[in-house]
């Protein structure tokens, strides 16, 4: 096998331990380095290859590369950039292509979502046509858990952990200031079609009384005359309501409840503004008091409070990804297995590209409470492996310390510029 | 000295720590139960009083007390109640005196901020009167920081904790979307008049380029124009711009930025969507992609992320509450005096309840920077100290143990209902 570079770069939004991914990737590609040569990092993801921006982690030390396990965001930068499919965008294709000859990049590591194993699965697909080996693997990554095939996606535990926290803590709020104030806290979470985050604030309830006393998923069509009933009933009993609501709430209608319509780069609405036009309902018709959090970024860069099952996860792929890809493994993405779930114990796996590219895993209804407004026993239990054990990042002054202090070289070009 | 009883009472918006104070003063009161008899603690406060709805705390185990250190919000509930001058509310301040006189209670302990600071010394003025003797204790809370004479205030301190580490998550995150998706991220924190919690944010700021990048105060008249500038050229300098954003940003006209107009029980204006206001302003303006959070209910309830300095300041205004009281001491509020920066040395003082009722502290122009849009360095070398250490709660199952298992024994009324 000849020494190969390899290529590594993070796509789509970030989570709190995604850099724990990269962090899997570039130690064991060093523990191999008689196998894989210098590991480039695309500065800002796939853009990176495009501009020929690559980030020669070679120039890290290993202290830099470990201190990635505790830092949220993405250390090399990512994007909202979707490459068209092959044939609109040959150029865009062939320019990736160019790019890895030019650096001898053999190996190809795309650490993202489903938009992402899908670029992935195109950037082989034209290597081949192209007569270029390259070994391309996915690495999952996504706060949404939307992911198929794999059992959960690293990147969610540790948002899940901040949400069910979140919910909680606001909630013993609301409770206090219930009896002469405010009556209902509104915590608004991501999630554009798939409940998952939604449903992970259900965690916090464990007893009768426990928040969140409702949840709004996307999956459930928003009814304001039975979630004013449910809300009604819900303070007559425990003085207060504490309501987890997705920020993709759709009307019977199939609108969604929002503010915003502008849309992101894959075409996605973004958006926002759902918690408020709840609050806002709530107190026109019921006239009670009503605050709300949006978590937006926070749920997902929220390292302080991530799982530490969601860290080993994010590691294990990572690593994994190298391992599979000496292997001689190629156009897969890592999974997460679960093979039992008290005590909870879990692989690492693996499936094809197409078997994930573009497809999405909507919260399965028997996750859903019957009355549609909480969680089910059975999401409980599958949800409740994945926020386990605290995974603190080292404080310094007392912030956690989030700087790997990378050097974040960029490699020479040795192509014209992209146009 | 005969043996009284003591009333406790929470008041106002709670904070991660108040818990901590109630604690101090249950667990010291145990440790003089010769001095003091049954401490009753106000179900919602001095609403509490006021219906004779007294919670018996004898009941609680030490467990369960020493456990109200690790609990956010207020664990007897609390209320938005304020009582009007002497004068017009005679009765109810007689009434509070019949419930005192009637379950033997010689020590009122009232822990909140500036309001609670003058109900306690209107009740105070009233037992005079009514010739009850009564030792009238003020402890101090809140997260907004504004009372006068302390240092600071217990609750504050977490609330800053979380702020600036919640500034830093968000703003790596979005520095990581910035090439190709979103530039701006908006944190909006609580201050209706006092930009003390969004300096907090400025802690997370130590080097060049860190966020966050730029703070709007209450104190500093809000100016689009210059606040456009001061976005661009930041964006241009690191790419992306990370904002904290206090609710109650006024315009130079002295109104508020917001979208809400209803206003609370003490008539204060209860503010919200300043940073959604501010997010599609920019969006609108400058044609930039931005994203908002609102921390609302979170940033005062994250019990998770507390400072332990906070923590022990709340804990030890309650102590010295009772301490005090037994020392003869009445009318007073306790104080947080510093006594050195380096390494942080404070101790417990007290102060005249006159001196601090219903007055509040704004943030000092010196402790902004000389452009309106910062903290100044000696803002850091005041905040700095308060939040230092991590008072991790106990956690289980994943998620932050908030149990304390109180019982809530309400003592037998002696009166007739209150009308």
């Amino acid at each position: 096998m000849t020494k190969k570079n390899a290529f590594y770069a993070q796509s789509g939004g970030v989570t709190a331990v995604i850099n724990a991914s990269a962090c899997g990737v570039l130690e064991t590609a060093r523990r191999h380095s008689d196998k894989i040569g210098t590991v480039f990092a695309g500065r800002n993801g796939i853009v990176g290859a495009l501009n020929e921006e690559l980030i020669d982690t070679s120039y890290e030390t290993d202290e830099s590369i470990a201190a990635l396990k505790y830092t949220p965001g993405g250390a090399f930068g990512s994007c909202r950039y979707k490459l068209k499919n092959i044939n609109e965008s040959k150029n865009e294709y062939h320019r990736i292509i160019d790019v890895f000859k030019a650096h001898d990049i053999g190996y190809f590591f795309y650490n993202g979502g489903n938009d992402s194993q899908d670029t992935a699965q195109k950037i082989s697909a034209v290597s081949r046509e192209l007569n270029y080996p390259l070994t391309c693997i996915g690495i999952p990554k996504t706060v949404d858990n939307d992911l198929v095939i794999t059992d959960n996606c690293p990147g969610f535990g540790s948002a899940a952990k901040y949400i069910a926290t979140s919910i909680r803590e606001g909630a013993l709020d609301v409770a206090t200031m219930a009896a002469t104030s405010t009556k209902v806290f509104i915590m608004e979470v991501m999630g554009r079609n798939a409940g998952w985050l939604a449903a992970a604030g259900g965690l916090a309830s464990e007893q009768d009384g426990d928040a969140p006393h409702i949840i709004l998923f996307p999956e459930i069509p928003y009814d304001e005359i039975t979630l004013f009933e449910k809300i009604s009933v819900c303070i007559k009993k425990y003085g207060h309501c504490a309501m987890i609501v997705a920020e993709g709430i759709l009307t019977k209608g199939k609108e969604h409840l929002k503010e915003s319509s502008s849309t992101d780069a894959f075409g996605h609405h973004r958006l926002g503004g759902t918690g408020h036009v709840i609050a806002e309902t709530i107190k026109r018709n019921l006239d009670i008091k009503c605050h709300y959090a949006v978590c937006n970024y926070l749920q997902r860069s929220a390292r302080h409070l991530a799982s530490q099952v969601d860290l080993d996860q994010a590691y294990a792929v990572g690593q994994a990804a190298v391992e599979y890809a000496l292997r001689g493994e190629t156009d897969i993405m890592l999974t997460i297995e679960r093979l039992q779930n008290k005590p909870y114990r879990w692989q690492v796996g693996s499936t094809p590209l197409s078997s994930v590219a573009n497809l999405t895993k909507g919260l399965d209804r028997h996750f859903i409470s019957n009355d549609g407004y909480h969680i089910s026993d059975a999401c409980r239990e599958y949800l409740l492996p994945l926020i386990q054990g605290e995974a603190y990042p080292p404080y310094k002054n007392g912030l956690p310390e989030y700087r790997p202090n990378l050097h974040l070289h960029m490699a020479e070009k040795k192509l014209s510029d992209n146009n």
